[in-house]
């Protein structure tokens, strides 16, 4: 059994890296933190955990936690906080697999630009590794600190990899347009979230100003050898839950449609959780699960990739263990089938 | 042309207020009141009413709206706040319509009593009369003060109305189950509310200690001319608007169905809003309108009472409308058909 | 490994049960019937299925079912052609859950009267233990038919069950007043379930008509020793999946809340499935579950009983399982926590 | 007043016209047909039309409809339909708006094309305006037969206009990003629009096959002088109504959105019912009403359009009814503000 720590237990990836975590047959939650200060009981934080834990959440204090023989911990903590909490944990041997966006960026500059503040853990971002399992599988499997990829960027990624690895696609005329459900915005109540105003609407946000765009564009060149340059469109859609992304691209050469769905098979061939289909997906089909389905399509000489995803699990939560299967040893797939 | 200032213009019931009387031939809006200090336009406030109404909000000052020649106030604050506030207006003579709670219980200490605080306008809530224009249409028509009802006790008075008034049914045997879309909830962001936490849910709130209670009760305490006393239940659903309420009542003698559903007709027969059908209503068919669909059925000996509206506007702003149009002599339907 | 067949597999009962089973560690899923000719693959009626296993449909044959070794078989049939088909293995000892209404009802006039058709399968009718565990459980260990109970009857019949067994409440005043998501109509396209008249609408349905009224009251009469009458008045609502339902009821002596929960808890202290909560439940905590959470007010001397499930898992595939754990011997929450 | 006649008279687009004229002080609806030969009361198609109009549908018969003095019909036919049943009228001198495709595409190859059948009213095809008030308004004055123009079109190319005509992009590398609620797809219950398969799901459709392109490329051809190609991508969401279009063109030579935003204003500022905003609209602040909200961003050296619009109202009925009050010499805003 290994024992876990989950940081910052209020919001919604924790809730479902608990769940996830309480099928996993080698998964001890011995500790989970919170700023609240009255200490609740988990059930009284999520009460659908009720009857399921039995833990009440408790203040970060690394010694504790390593008093309680955490090997591995979880960070669901804000960007900004969860690189001033994770280096006594990391300094002290335990393992970290961060939710937030702190270790996504190599470059701190990037980050700084990005996200309004300078990056103050630059040693331990040397080290981070990219929670993608499709790209980055090996490094994974022997880091000490994985940056869990972003909810927008795992399809945009993976549903570009197979075209910008291969030199399919200009690498300066993509499209990614992304329709997300409301939990993607965390569990903070705001006017934007509110019901009666995102109900029964879809509005776009943050456009050309979105905070993933940098991390899908480090991965595309990454496997490009050289940058990429997207635009990115985020919007709101009133649902619980799914990630459904449309991504546009220009062809370098010809090429069919089941030219490219065989690649996209061929490419994904040893990826459990990567769903080639024939047919048009929807976020429906990947809800509650670590599945992201994916279709290709060729219109007007262009190509449409059409990709989807569950935002909390194998956007944030599900991924984040699927990582930890890769760290541990364990079957990929454990606790997430 | 009447002159109308809205207090409190940030809210839901004030933007349908304002969507209502820009239809109305009547109605000139001069001032919309706001705690906000940047008196923003209210196209930034409601960006629906965009290109709609150039009005900035202003923060309430008497002498300012009496300056403008308002005659007319409609009150969209919160209770508590409104008893503080309007009594400026009343004095000088301008008629108000209040959508807040403070002037709807004729008794101050069941106000008290439900809303926590005493009342300190004892004056005028004296001669407030409540603004449920089928139930009290004469005294309406002139008013100084309406205690705009709330929208809960709308479907449970009107559906309980005929059977009270004939005496057809037991005094403490009823139930009213009623169920909510989120709007009535207002729109000050809250975990509730928050889109994640209600959508794809149901839940009652406030069980046994929703402050409509005493409202419905001293409506058919007037109709029975005792008092009554009702289970109340309201539920939050899914949805932005409509209220859907089951009312369950005992008969006080055999009744079949057709005779009741005559004993409706005839009772509502002079009622243009209240549309008592064979077939059971759905609140969908009441939104954006200021209807009140209702139908009854009888259930092994039980009277079952089916009755829907939209909670904004038939539940609040217009029947406000509905209100005004009494006061000053025009057709109740303007501005609402 | 237990053989399994899934009557029926194209609507959402298979579908929550088939991903269930995958979970099971001694469930093997070999055959799928529909009536759909062509014989899709599973993945093509359910494509969240994709990947996840392999099996085409087949028509229903006896002989071949047999041949392929099924012992247990789920019927996911409509009612009526549910106990046409169910026989043939009944005979052949196979041992059958049916999720379908045919065997609830142990009196065929009361099916009759109903279900507006004679029972034509009397011989096993007088066999089939209804499946609702945490009253019938002992039966169920043991049976070779199990009447899987409905929707709607299993927080209406385990919501009163302490107190209708403990002679707590009138047996002739109570409403059972539900509140059900829209997969609980089946998966058959129709008006009433197409998404822009049910969405954002709430209303109630087969007044004082629905078939499970005869169901809760035979489940309650066995509770009580006497005949038991309900009002019970179902909703649609405009999400998925959950039922909640607010029962009423009038005390036969005085009893507070505290007492209340406390006759729940201690009644409910061996089933697992079975949380007996202080606060108010929201169908949102028990959905993807097979929880029902519950608890119990006293309002002006009335109980009010608030409870909810997630009505495709614990409404029905997942209380099969439930069923099919103890028909088989396996820890009672295998496959369900 | 005119007398109008509704052809089809039991979808969402009808019952939204019927909404709109009841509130046009100069029409006046004499005649709706249906193919029901039960010709129901409207109420009975449309419970919330309960008591606001007293028709009965009636079969269409073009002699019953010039008897009862019929100056001006809506059709609400499917396409195919309506082109086999408008000549009737159009050759008796009654005004048409067509809200079908029928004579949309004024090349009856195209249409044959994209709609899979040959064009059989070539006559007045010739003749047909498409009635897209902003771009057409001179000509759809003095039109016999208005093509209403698609709700898809509409914000794709009132989005693109100002674009296109004054040579600011590209003409070859335009992208159409929609996402629709789900009353676009019509009232006939289909799996796709069953409710609890499209609620809390986003997908794809009609992928680089939607009908609706060649109508956008029509009209963007119109305003460059020559041939423009999109790619254009549906999506449907979890909501009753709304379209948001979200448009990706690359800029012929460098402009700013400052720039780009007073393009569009002076574009449309005779236009009342386009809002060039300056905020990120929502689909939400058009509901119910007739405006279509567009805004401007540049992203990268990229141009993003952003607009949306109520789909059965600017995206139908309520354009319908602004071209008839363009054809009768109205105030454009009759009925509509």
């Amino acid at each position: 059994m290994i024992k876990i720590a989950i940081l910052g237990g209020s919001g919604y990836t924790a809730l479902e890296l608990i769940k996830i975590l309480l099928r996993h047959p080698a998964a001890d939650i011995v500790a989970v933190t919170s700023r609240n200060e009255e200490t609740p009981l988990l059930a009284e934080l999520h009460p659908s955990l009720t009857n399921r834990i039995d833990l009440r959440t408790e203040p970060f204090q690394a010694d504790r936690l390593l008093a309680a023989g955490v090997q591995c911990a979880f960070g669901c903590l804000p960007h900004g906080i969860s690189m001033g909490t994770l280096p006594a944990l990391l300094e002290r041997g335990v393992r970290v697999i961060d939710l937030s966006a702190d270790y996504r960026l190599r470059d701190p500059n990037v980050y700084a630009q990005w996200y309004g503040e300078g990056h103050h853990d630059l040693a331990h971002l040397a080290q981070a590794v990219y929670g993608l399992p499709e790209l980055y599988g090996e490094e994974i499997a022997t880091a000490q600190l994985i940056a869990n990829p972003g909810c927008y960027p795992q399809p945009a990624i993976l549903g570009l990899a197979p075209l910008v690895a291969g030199k399919y696609i200009d690498r300066d005329n993509i499209i990614v347009d992304s329709k997300s459900g409301v939990s993607g915005a965390g569990r903070t109540p705001k006017l934007t979230t509110h019901f009666p105003e995102c109900n029964e609407s879809v509005a776009a946000y943050s456009v050309g100003q979105h905070r993933h765009t940098p991390e899908i564009e480090q991965a595309l060149a990454d496997l490009a050898g050289e940058p990429v340059e997207i635009i990115f469109t985020p919007h709101l859609i009133p649902m619980d839950r799914g990630i459904f992304t449309t991504l546009y691209a220009s062809p370098t050469r010809p090429v069919s449609e089941s030219q490219l769905l065989e690649l996209f098979r061929t490419y994904y061939a040893q990826a459990p959780f990567v769903r080639v289909v024939n047919h048009l997906p929807a976020t429906k089909d990947c809800t509650g699960s670590n599945f992201l389905d994916i279709t290709v399509r060729v219109v007007r000489g262009r190509i449409v990739v059409l990709a989807c995803i569950d935002n909390l699990i194998r956007g944030a939560s599900g991924v984040a263990v699927q990582n930890f299967n890769r760290m541990y040893g364990f079957d990929e797939k454990t606790a997430l089938w």
